[in-house]
């Protein structure tokens, strides 16, 4: 089986002009076939304050109401989707920016059920992707580049996390590929210590992972984080790894093991 | 050859909810293959002014800066392209949403050597279009959704007219494809006087077109419209219409001759 590239870049990378052109330098220097996954991080929320759009938090988590969606749907899928995109191309990688409705690539369900209405979010699975056509593309060369909106396919678009969407695609694409999946963020990779560069944890195992959570020492976001990344590792994704963007293609980072 | 239908639909249909409606319905039910291209209107200077980003007129011609194209590419590129994709793919047709960064599909140059510099705005060639893979795409019943954003190929993004981003595609294609283009908008076509909705001019020639030019009848937006129209119909396009975007199926509406 062919090796599929999936890496998955977050806001710091996104928003930081050097940062990016290092990853996408990186990122055209790995083999085809590969895809690449965007949040947007901050920049939702940023330009939700500058158009005065009240951002709504219940119980710490944050609720997408439809003003705050529609940014969402500007902010990932177009002005940062189409930067990264003129960027590739810029390369002669042969680049196509999608939101999970385009090619109804990711169908998804709005979140329910819970015990808050998170609004406009999206719920996907791996066994309801439509890796037809990323199969299809991917045989062309092409490079899809792919934002954090999904749709209900009843015409309402949803907001689905980014680390979410990169593991659900390598889950739904190990039986056509050997996938490689990579979160590359501004760090090194998983650290002991986030303020010592040379903490970095090379190998991090399900059961150092629970470890170092019970301890406290992996916290925050890193926990979702590493949540999506051990549960496409269960599910045959060949190699998951967390890095910094510029070593997208050597050894330094954090790899995970079941 | 195949029969090869694009639509363009404006700012007065995208941004009304009944009007999109009606439309997407009439598109739809066209035979494959078929492109929609859709401008955004005033959509973009609308988020401008919520942005306190000044709206630079020079000449009676708008700029677009910096600011005023990442606010061009969220709103048609993100906001407006991903919300008709997601409509579409809820009538369960095939739409892949498109910048013309997107697969290099098309290719500009940024505006210069005029005496006003306009900014960000890209200049396009139906001889520079990317018709291979639009072809590829038209021939697995794919629906592209074309926004009026372009690139330089060195990594800019650029503002296109949604008009002749139309045009142009319609001329790029002629070669492979019996191409009837069709600009739909809120009006049953080009009037003798706007106000009369009996006064529609069932065929408008370049002759006569130039007449009610001189008279003053076709006036202000429709004259660079009519002018990219008839540039479609001398280069081989086999038919061009005007007409209200409930029509498209139709026969109501100006059909041009030259």
């Amino acid at each position: 089986m062919d090796t599929l590239n999936i890496a998955k870049i977050g806001g710091n990378i996104v928003n930081d002009t050097e940062q990016l052109k290092l990853f996408l330098d990186e990122f055209i220097s790995l083999d085809h076939p590969k895809i690449l996954v965007h949040g947007g991080g901050s920049s939702a929320s940023d330009m939700c304050k500058k158009l005065d759009i009240p951002i709504q938090i219940k119980d710490g988590r944050r609720i997408t109401d439809g003003p705050a969606l529609d940014v969402a749907v500007m902010v990932y899928a177009g002005l940062i989707n189409k930067n990264i995109v003129a960027k590739l191309q810029a390369r002669s990688a042969n680049a196509l920016g999608l939101s999970g409705a385009d090619l109804n690539i990711i169908p998804a369900e709005k979140r329910s059920g819970m015990e808050i209405d998170y609004g406009f979010v999206g719920d996907i699975k791996a066994d309801s992707i439509n890796t037809y056509f990323l199969r299809r593309l991917l045989d062309e060369q092409i490079i899809p580049v792919i934002s954090a909106i999904t749709h209900d396919k009843n015409g309402q678009l949803l907001n689905t996390n980014a680390d979410t969407i990169a593991s659900t695609l390598a889950v739904a694409l190990c039986d056509a590929y050997e996938v490689e999946l990579t979160y590359c963020f501004e760090k090194a990779g998983v650290m002991h210590d986030v303020d010592d560069e040379n903490s970095l944890i090379d190998l991090l195992t399900k059961e150092s992972f629970a470890n170092l959570k019970t301890k406290g020492i992996i916290k925050d976001g890193m926990i979702p984080k590493l949540d999506t990344a051990f549960e496409a590792l269960s599910h045959d994704v060949q190699n998951v790894q967390i890095k910094h963007a510029k070593n997208l293609s050597n050894q330094t980072g954090t790899e995970l093991s079941l």
